[in-house]
């Protein structure tokens, strides 16, 4: 029989109230160094997803849209000089930094943690004085809320049907923005009420600029809702857990001890991990193994003969389109992944342009790979054997792929596919401003200089 | 067996496409004088209720957190002279109009139909030149894209814990506001798409300020979407029924056929019904009952020494609260509401004010009302029996009461409901004007004038 008075008993049935008291409480004193690198390597590589996505259609459309309808423009739509209100602004930031698929992913439960979370407190940021250290803890502490209700609920939440970074994404906006507004407990219950009821994106909505737009208006309903509750607007006060709340209205099955079991000592961010490659994650250790391989023996395309493949079924049913071309088609193609790593060694937005995907060299060396099924691997691994012109065959058996929880992107890599992903917007010398800055921003006294060093100065007065 | 070629079952099928394709083409023409009489009396009663909402806590504390954030100040606060960008004067009036949750009914899925359609695209019509005549015929296919994605719902999505009105009301309001920007056929069907995955609104909710948010949200989302989908920010083109869409997310059982079936030719607007009391509706027969005795044989309180009521099981469930202390206490009072209903011949807002509810000669009739469960009573009914001083007894039966679809509330009683609630806003001859405008609303040259004569002159320069 369990006591009254058990403490974990009285949180687990009070998640809501847990993550409010959790949030408002916290010191930003008491991250590990381990939580603060991590949370500094999210941030780095939002920025880069962000800037990198900024001048896509997605973007070029809302903007085109809502821009008219802006309020002060007291914000920055990263990697351009368009200025927006902070909503609208966290809108397109959380829309242009998952437009590529290409940020972060928590992989317990699928959510892209930083586009809800960053994009609304780096738009705050830009209307009050937040130092990197706040800035880098509000966020950690929205990626926690955000993460830990994703834990609670997966897999039936997604099973159902929805898009856990836009459902998710709009407590954790809440939280994170609601910690820089200095919400009182009370009022940072409310703040997870409204953006509990505020919840949604559906996943019908993948392959369409509705994917891209969860994230962001995770982050615009988000601040919203840390608004509303520093004006003292009423909500639930167990919005989370109540019979007619988030868990029991948009899931199937929920544990609440993911929410509130040691809350405080461990870190969601440590999860945390990133894409080197812009595709689905199905075809990462395939890509993995062609660039090992390239790298190590000195590969030029015109001495491979054939690329033979063996992989985890799902390769095959998510991404077994032989004949790309278009650069999206391209992503859902382990063929041209592999082919086109080879050739370049590497696999980020570039490599899924339209024009790479019909590019003769490509499509030469992407007719001769071929790639089979072997039940026995499971999906981070793949066999890779490469036969050379000259009759040598190369072999390479990937255990996990680089980017996995297992072997995690390095910092070097991490900044190489930041300045892949911002080279058509920033000059060279903006884009080592913007690293380095990113790599202290524990450190800025201001973090809107982050968001204002996004912005390409030479088409200033163009 | 069924053809390919039988259009029911291929409209069936697709019910997104079935809704765009009407509302891009339906002429307002084509509208029967019923339909534009029913949406003539759902607007003015709309208004009414954003008006006499206007100046509640709930607003204030939204305006306060929002209204620095506004972009052009281009739309109307229904009865204030505050102005805010359109998405969010239509967050805003679609909260005033829901705050007193006295605003229509479809009664058959419980959504309160008029808030988030009306708002959003009244907000708009402040922003472009809109007739009076296309203003009503964009409402009224609003409202039926709303209630008919209900119907195909109800009342499974109802059960699982959704507030219908947000939900639903977010689809209305892009359709409306998607018909006056003049989208194609392929606009509306993103514009449905964007409006489905902000689809919203829990019913834990109710009892705080967010509730009456939810249509103010859904207007304000509804309009988002008509404008991204107006710069073609894609979607899906079956948000409504695509195995992770709309319908099969959100709800546990659905019937498309009551999206597609006689689309055209039957109108949920006909449907809508008017409360007359401010309270919820399980009261009504006895409240109704009450008044007709009191005019009947001019009753004055003193003259009556107790009230005995039989009713449905559910008014005892619902309403069963013998001593209320709050204006909000007294509304689910049916002890409250019969005696002040006698002494006033009324039970409008000012009827449930803290201080009426705690008026002397209110709490002494309170205190003389029995209410027994008649189990033989349908929901509609009640048996009002009232002891006088002087040894007679008067009985009433109420069959339907008053605003039900049996007896709907007439012009006359829409419009003294509609001036108890502007009173305290506007002035006798301002009201009278407004009045005036909404009856006339079908002839208007330009509906902003409608927005326009809400706002209290007598104030300006204050």
């Amino acid at each position: 029989m369990t006591s009254v008075n058990d403490s974990s008993t009285r949180t687990a049935a009070t998640p809501t109230r847990a993550l409010a008291t959790f949030v408002v409480g916290h010191r930003a004193g008491d991250l590990d160094a381990a939580v603060v690198r991590e949370a500094t390597r999210s941030v780095l590589n939002w920025i880069g997803c962000a800037v990198g996505g900024c001048r896509h259609d997605t973007v070029e459309r809302a903007l085109a849209a809502l821009g008219p309808f802006s309020g002060p423009r007291q914000a920055t739509v990263l990697g351009r000089q368009d200025r927006l209100d902070i909503m609208l602004a966290a809108l397109m930031n959380g829309t242009t930094s998952h437009t590529f698929d290409f940020d972060d992913t928590h992989l317990r439960t699928v959510i892209h943690p930083s586009g809800p979370v960053a994009s609304a407190i780096l738009a705050l940021a830009e209307t009050q004085p937040v130092t990197g250290e706040e800035f880098l803890h509000a966020f950690v502490l929205g990626v926690e809320v955000e993460c830990r209700i994703g834990n609670a609920v997966y897999p039936s939440h997604y099973d159902v049907g929805w898009h856990i970074t836009g459902t998710t994404g709009v407590f954790g906006a809440a939280a994170a923005a609601g910690r820089l507004l200095k919400l009182d407990e009370q009022q940072m219950r409310w703040a997870l009420g409204i953006a509990a009821t505020q919840s949604s994106g559906l996943r019908e909505m993948f392959g369409t600029m509705c994917k891209p737009f969860h994230p962001g208006n995770a982050a615009r309903n988000g601040l919203l809702s840390a608004l509303l509750a520093r004006s003292n607007f009423t909500s639930s006060d167990r919005a989370i857990e109540a019979p007619r709340g988030f868990a029991n209205v948009l899931a199937t099955g929920r544990r609440y001890e993911e929410i509130t079991d040691g809350l405080g000592t461990t870190w969601e961010i440590l999860e945390n991990t990133y894409k080197p490659f812009a595709c689905g994650i199905v075809i990462h250790p395939a890509i993995d193994g062609s660039i090992q391989l390239r790298n190590e023996f000195g590969l030029r395309p015109e001495q491979v003969s054939g690329i033979d493949l063996a992989v985890h079924p799902l390769v095959l049913e998510l991404t077994g389109k032989k004949t790309p071309t278009t650069g999206l088609e391209g992503k859902f193609s382990v063929y041209h992944s592999t082919a086109v790593a080879l050739i370049d060694g590497a696999a980020g937005e570039e490599q899924y342009s339209d024009a790479r995907v019909r590019d003769q060299a490509v499509v030469r060396l992407r007719d001769t790979v071929t790639a089979a099924i072997d039940p026995g691997l499971h999906e981070d691994q793949a066999r890779i054997v490469i036969r050379l012109a000259d009759g040598r065959t190369l072999e390479r058996v990937v255990e996990h792929a680089v980017g996995s929880k297992a072997r995690p992107m390095s910092d070097a890599a991490l900044e190489a596919k930041f300045r892949g992903l911002t080279e058509g917007s920033l000059s060279k010398a903006e884009t080592d401003r913007l690293v380095r800055l990113c790599w202290t921003i524990h450190t800025l006294p201001d973090v809107a200089a982050l968001a204002d060093a996004t912005v390409p100065r030479a088409a200033v007065g163009v």
